[in-house]
């Protein structure tokens, strides 16, 4: 095997492991009485933060301790880890927290590697579903049930008939929701709530844009690496690279990314 | 056994086989490329309705015919079919056909039975994730894997602690709009998007309050009777019968169906 597909293969296997792992922290967490709940915003703000975020970060950098120990790692929960290897691992061990304390499975495991710009491979993974997204390194599937289906975004379409993804109907500032909203109303459908599973849906064919602002990288680089890998564009709102977050769009195709891009700078 | 039970036990078992049918009917068409899309609205409106809504409600129409010819039936696709046995089938054969076109498992075949008025039974069926909510007849279960849980609606916590959830930010005309918002604004935190799967999350104890407006007796019953049984409250923004739709809230317990109450009539 040429080096990059011997890389390729571990860091699939590792991935599968740390989703494993983050899956298997959290699952006695999910839809019980007692999660934990944290506040990690100051009073009149609400970032909620749970034992199952944390322990599924510790989880998975158990992994990486035991299988990738010269790799730097960079995790909502615990921050940075400077390794020596060149690759770094981006996870965000629930994102969706939200979604995840009201006890809907639009929450996912978010887990990408880095050689210190935009990711090589990430995953999205929603272990209640059994669904694992996974894209990088010329590949993009689904994993359910053990079966595996390839990815694929959707053919151009036009505005007037795409369908559009955010989590929150406030999106961003104020400028951010107004030039959200000139996509919005062009757009046949907009869906607000998904997080992370609305780039999942984007990897599937079923949506054609996701607009979001405020992100952290840790937010986007799992779902860029399987957006992307589907055939998908993913940029900040001014085309530029997104691996570092703040407003993203993901969209299915150059056609509709280039319009809505038109319509966010209009 | 008394004769409730006997009923009881006939419309548990029919309700199961035309929710087997229904997601036979449907899941041919689910994240596929065709699925038949058509607008039931007019022009500058949007209204979907797709083959597997209507493959579906054909389908439990044959469960009935062949099993519960007398009864009559309501369905969101085919109306109204008068039965003679005092007995009543309400069917939405995809609830959330929006989040069906865009692929999102948040859609649910819903199903109640009722005697002319409030719900007899009432189920919440997601073929997709393989559960089925059901509640009536002195009983709140999920079934998910051949596994039965009973619901439980959450014990009351005030409304800074807790969570609500509507489908559309828009909610309905511009005063149902501000009378949601007055209770989004003082509870913890609010989810949008999930159509009957918001329901669901209130007889699972993950949801404290569902609000909604504009709904048909179709779109409510299942989702009433299972939330009731689970042991909530829901009614009418008025407090009153909420079986025939409209303005809807549906409340984890009556402190807090109290407190929201009194907020959306503020």
């Amino acid at each position: 095997m040429e080096q990059q597909d011997v890389l390729a293969k571990e860091i699939r296997q590792v991935a599968d492991l740390m989703a494993d792992a983050a899956w298997a922290a959290i699952s006695p967490y999910f839809r019980q009485s007692d999660f934990g709940l944290a506040n990690k915003a100051g009073e009149g703000a609400f970032d909620p933060v749970t034992d199952a975020d944390k322990a599924a970060e510790r989880a998975m950098r158990a992994v990486l301790a035991d299988l990738r120990p010269e790799d730097g790692i960079l995790g909502e929960e615990e921050g940075r880890k400077d390794g020596s290897s060149g690759l770094t691992w981006v996870l965000d061990p629930i994102d969706g927290t939200r979604a995840f304390i009201a006890g809907a499975p639009s929450w996912g495991t978010l887990i990408a590697v880095n050689r210190g710009e935009a990711p090589l491979f990430g995953m999205i993974d929603q272990g209640y579903l059994g669904e694992r997204f996974s894209g990088g390194f010329g590949r993009a599937e689904l994993v359910r049930n053990g079966f595996a289906t390839p990815l694929s975004t959707h053919a151009a379409r036009t505005l007037d008939q795409a369908i559009l993804m955010t989590t929150f109907p406030e999106v961003g500032t104020q400028d951010e929701r107004l030039a959200f909203e000139r996509v919005r109303d062009a757009t046949r459908l907009t869906r607000y709530g998904l997080d992370c599973y609305g780039y999942a849906l984007v990897a599937l064919g079923q949506v054609d844009l996701v607009i979001e602002a405020g992100l952290q990288s840790y937010d986007i680089q799992g779902p860029m690496a399987v957006v992307e890998a589907a055939g998908g564009v993913v940029t900040n709102w001014q085309g530029g690279p997104a691996h570092e977050g703040g407003q993203v769009i993901a969209a299915a195709n150059a056609e509709i990314h280039a319009e809505a891009l038109a319509l966010l700078n209009g």
